[in-house]
């Protein structure tokens, strides 16, 4: 029921068709990570470079330039990625096929961290901004991202469409909320009456370490500072792994998309790193090295930059403009994490296909989304958040090394892939087309990972080696997974069909009997309506007073089937019928045993506590024996008969276990 | 393997016998509660008294005195009990045949909750004397208090026997110390030389709420000071309910002990309570209201009576007595919980047995213990300990209610019990007897109702309504599972035998099949050796193209089966699959469904995490149909094989599964 309230009702599989996605609904699905990261982008620049106090500041516009041209870079290499792999699975898809499986996975278990860490980076993000506007929630950041993390888990789990509908409308009130603050703020500058931020006139302590840094420490805080700034590239992967969501022509539509993405993306992100230079926005990791403060630096709540943007444009932590701009933030922000929602489950269920990870992730919900997938994405998440204290910049250490690593090697993979089609290719127009797009995804592929190299020196002391170990560990788990399935499969498969169904020469049946009920005398007589060709009833002297008890009863009911009682004396069951069953295979090992197991159902669950739970254990331990075939028998209780009566069901609600065709109230009442 | 390390071999049910109990060793296993609550139950009158400052302490011999007095009427009470109830159960047994069994309900819930605040009660005590000796063990009381309690769960889980050789010397060592420590004190007041404890020069600022109190305000102050002093007579019971554990002659031997019990116990508690007021222990429940503290009053800590005694008389806190008496105390107290580790599964086991509580608790472990009982009463104690941060005072509130009321109740039981005995006997020697200790039990009925009285009146608001209440629930819940059972059992008898045995007209075998693998061949064979009525194959198409397939290769090998498909368009699996079988069964009502499902069984967990458990699910919602039997056929995976072999056990080891004969090494070798 809570099910059913949370999720909706059940979709049947031809549904899945009208999943699929118009470009206006595409981009702020797939695109709402990149274009949120604006909101910290610029943000993570300045929080490294004011380490050295306020004197490294105009290296600003270079970098940001720096991660413009990289971002140019990554959206060309990426366009011909879509259109030479329309059926999706993106990085992973273009990594394996050219570079061979062990690269897909590298790139698949690296996407999987970075899909984990843009949901926590991106809700913590958000919730830094909900605090701005609203200070007076500060203490419960934590909470706040769990909710929302359970908030986007109940939406997905929905499927896909709904979830697009529901996030275009922040996304496209984000993009033109921070235009219109960009273009406002720059045409007061261009007047003469330039934004002032409110930490412009606070000075800012360089950190003990970083003072008057020279030479190398120089240049490493520069990379540092770029390093953060890339968090802008984050999820533009999302696009070219979900082609096949794309309407039809897929390949175009999404390239189209991908371009408007990058477009939008560069001109928010140059101009709120313009506007912060210009509105002198000074903000740093630690508000104790702030000086010129009025107050005591602990109780000091620093605004994000886009905050202070907002206020210094719009007139104030009072105006209409800052709280649209906060709520706009705020929401793309929580709703990029989406991004991830759709591309995890995604990638995990064409992993589960290819048998690399467990086939429950490929399985489609009730709702056609990919459940399983959308669960784990989200509970690891919020550990993450819960651990990290929902701490953007210890977060973002953790942050765009996985999407580096799937960058460069999809792109390197990009470069195979031209080289094989040139090998056959001879028209010339197409082979100068694939000339041209070779060069550009080898460009892709020297800069990105030039750009991974520059990450992992610089990060992976502050926090970055746990996403590399967590890499590592996914990638050698779905090695393993692989190896069992393969293993498994090719344990099963039939060699010889006619051999394999010879049936067993004889059937010896045997009845579990621990007392004279009705549930017993039903096996009793199921057993002997099969006619194996032996049958005996056997009984395990648990309690020599009972069991004596039940022979003279099998006596004064005379049962016509032989009762034998083993001997226990360590009073244990299954231990003593497997022992009893390994003895008949032993004398007769070309004979089944057939294992009859009187039960009785109860319908609640506290009453299942109230039973013991021998058959089960006996049942699961039969299961490792050769030659057994194990036949439950169950006795319905009154009580079971309610909780399995269909009527019982809310009306008008669907459940799982729902039947194939309609029911007649005949049937219903045949049942109760 | 960790369990036969924590709880060693399995015991057969024969050495059963072997556990009865000789009186030097019954005394310290049920008596060790009583004889340590000597340990706090001075200092739980005076904590009561100094909450009016010093005015009150002349109360002191006059409370004490009031305990003794109840002491001798309960144990006098409880002789006749043993007497006339030698099979234990003590009050339990006692107010269920003479008051009925709802009057012995309460008796056992109250017992149950009191057995509980036994564990938490002493160990906590038990840690502050160790606090005692070793101050710089303050801040780790919970964890202490806890592996205290896992310590003694694992002693039991060992077995009785062995648990009353371990405690023995403790006990004896604990009641020496005492009277040594008591007869030295007060042999060096009567030479003049009296013992000074270290608390003797500090005063006692009174509690605001308890300044010059008069009239009925000092007449509850009093009466609480005796509540708390009742603590000493906690446990007494024990005895009575362990009566079957004593060699024979049982009840003789059990009454014995019960006054070795009490005469030793009032001499401690006498001897203790002298020497406190001799040496001026001035001891509070708040540090701060004590003057003329050198220090500051939070980081003071106040030493037990006991401790301070123990210095006082043996000259300081680092002298050998006084280590020797706090590590006997501390001892002392943490086995005293082991009183209730005897009682609490003992009397479960019992309720088990007359099916007011789940069979699971009468069921006795590999080491005869009944293991069940012992693990639920450490884990409730544990997460009292745990909440109540092993505060002692605070835990004390919750005490002794239920042990009042079970005496009031049993020797109520007792009148009765006399009263019957009365109307038959005829012997005047007998009667005279029998209207002695009628005599006895009315008093104590009537003694015991009056404390009852008291307690509740001066400790309900103090925190003992949660002991009420979680009696009242024990006491619904004990009723209900008991309905339970009765409701169970009689839908489950066998009415008339001869038509419930009558076999179904016809067997209609399904077997259900997703692929064509080994397992589903074998379940094939399976079926049609068992030659059902008819026979047909099923398959629930949850994926069309996976379903075409397995037509086509249906045909390919020629299975001489027919196969049916049905569509499932939600894709489920249970829901299709009970339908057609509903189905079936509608159509012919008089035969039963017999569903064959292949399952390949793995040896790793983690294994078994990689497979749907459809299989899993389908059975357990299957066992809810009428006219149905689920057969199980497994195939086992070469890894179930190793996790299955018997050779892969430790060497020497015994598991539960052990065989009841000797394995061959061929037999070994077949089930490879």
């Amino acid at each position: 029921m809570l099910k059913r309230l949370v999720i909706g009702r059940a979709k049947r599989s031809e549904e899945l068709g009208e999943t699929l996605l118009p470009k206006r609904l595409a981009l702020p699905i797939f695109a709402s990570d990149p274009l949120s990261s604006v909101a910290y982008a610029t943000q993570e620049i300045l929080l490294v470079l004011t380490l050295g106090g306020l004197a490294y500041l105009h290296f600003t516009p270079w970098i940001a330039g720096a991660v413009v041209a990289l971002m140019v870079v990554v959206v060309l290499s990426y366009r011909q990625v879509v259109h030479a792999y329309p059926s999706g699975g993106g990085s992973y898809e273009v990594a394996s096929t050219n570079l061979g499986p062990s690269a897909g996975l590298v790139v698949a278990a690296s996407l999987m961290v970075d899909y984990v860490m843009t949901v926590a980076v991106s809700v913590a993000s958000g919730v830094d901004n909900i605090v701005s506007a609203l200070p007076a929630l500060a203490d419960y950041r934590v909470e706040m991202a769990l909710v929302f993390v359970a908030l986007l888990t109940a939406i997905n789990l929905r499927g896909v469409r709904e979830s697009g509908q529901a996030f275009a409308a922040p996304t496209y009130l984000f993009i033109s909320g921070v235009l219109i603050m960009v273009g406002t703020g720059l045409l007061r500058y261009l007047l003469g009456d330039a934004p002032v931020a409110e930490s412009a006139a606070y000075g800012i302590e360089p950190d003990p370490g970083d003072t008057h840094l020279q030479g190398l420490a120089l240049v490493m805080l520069v990379l540092r500072a770029f390093s953060s700034g890339c968090t802008a590239l984050t999820g533009v992967e999302a696009i070219s792994n979900g082609v096949p969501a794309f309407r039809k022509p897929k390949s175009r539509n999404a390239a189209a998309t991908l371009a408007a993405m990058g477009l939008i993306a560069i001109t928010m992100f140059v101009g709120v790193t313009t506007l912060a230079l210009v509105a002198k926005v000074h903000i740093t990791d630690d508000p104790c090295r702030l000086t010129g403060l009025p107050g005591d630096c602990s109780s000091y709540i620093q605004r994000t930059v886009i905050a202070q943007l907002a206020a210094s444009v719009f007139g104030g932590e009072n105006s209409v403009g800052f709280y649209f701009i906060q709520a706009a933030t705020a929401l793309v922000l929580i709703l990029a994490a989406n991004t991830a929602f759709n591309g995890f489950p995604l990638l995990a269920s064409i992993l589960a296909q290819r048998r690399y990870l467990p086939r429950q992730l490929h399985n489609r919900g009730d709702r056609l989304a990919f459940s399983n997938g959308i669960l784990a994405l989200a509970i690891v998440a919020g550990l993450l958040l819960w651990a990290y204290k929902a701490n953007v910049t210890s977060l973002i250490h953790l942050y765009i090394l996985g999407v580096f690593t799937s960058f460069t090697l999809s792109q390197t993979g990009m470069v195979r892939h031209w080289n094989r089609e040139l090998r056959t290719e001879t028209d010339p127009a197409v082979r100068r087309r694939h000339h041209g797009a070779r060069v550009i995804n080898a460009t892709g592929a020297v800069i990105t990972c030039l750009v991974l190299v520059i990450v992992l020196a610089t990060k992976f002391t502050q926090g970055a080696w746990l996403a590399v170990l967590a890499a590592i560990v996914l990638f050698g788990m779905m090695r393993s997974i692989r190896r069992h399935y393969d293993t498994v499969s090719a344990e099963l498969a039939v060699t010889d069909p006619r051999s394999e169904m010879v049936p067993p020469s004889r059937v010896l049946a045997i009845v579990l009997v621990s007392t004279i009920h009705k549930p017993t005398l039903r096996a009793l007589a199921y057993a002997r309506a099969l006619r194996p060709d032996q049958l005996e009833a056997l009984n395990v002297a648990v309690d020599r007073d009972a069991s004596n008890e039940l022979q003279r009863q099998w006596e004064h009911y005379a049962i016509p089937v032989p009762l034998k009682v083993l001997d226990s004396p360590y009073r244990e069951i299954t231990g003593s019928v497997m022992d009893y069953v390994r003895s008949i295979r032993r004398d007769s090992p070309r004979d089944v045993v057939a294992v009859f197991i009187p039960e009785y159902v109860v319908g609640h669950w506290w009453e299942a506590g109230l039973h013991n739970h021998s058959a089960l254990w006996l049942k699961s331990r039969l299961l490792f024996t050769p030659g057994v075939m194990v036949i439950s028998v169950p006795w319905q209780l009154s009580s079971s008969a309610r909780a399995d009566r269909p009527a019982a069901r809310a009306p008008g609600s669907v459940r799982r276990g729902e039947p194939t065709r309609a029911r007649t109230s005949k049937d219903v009442s045949m049942h109760r």
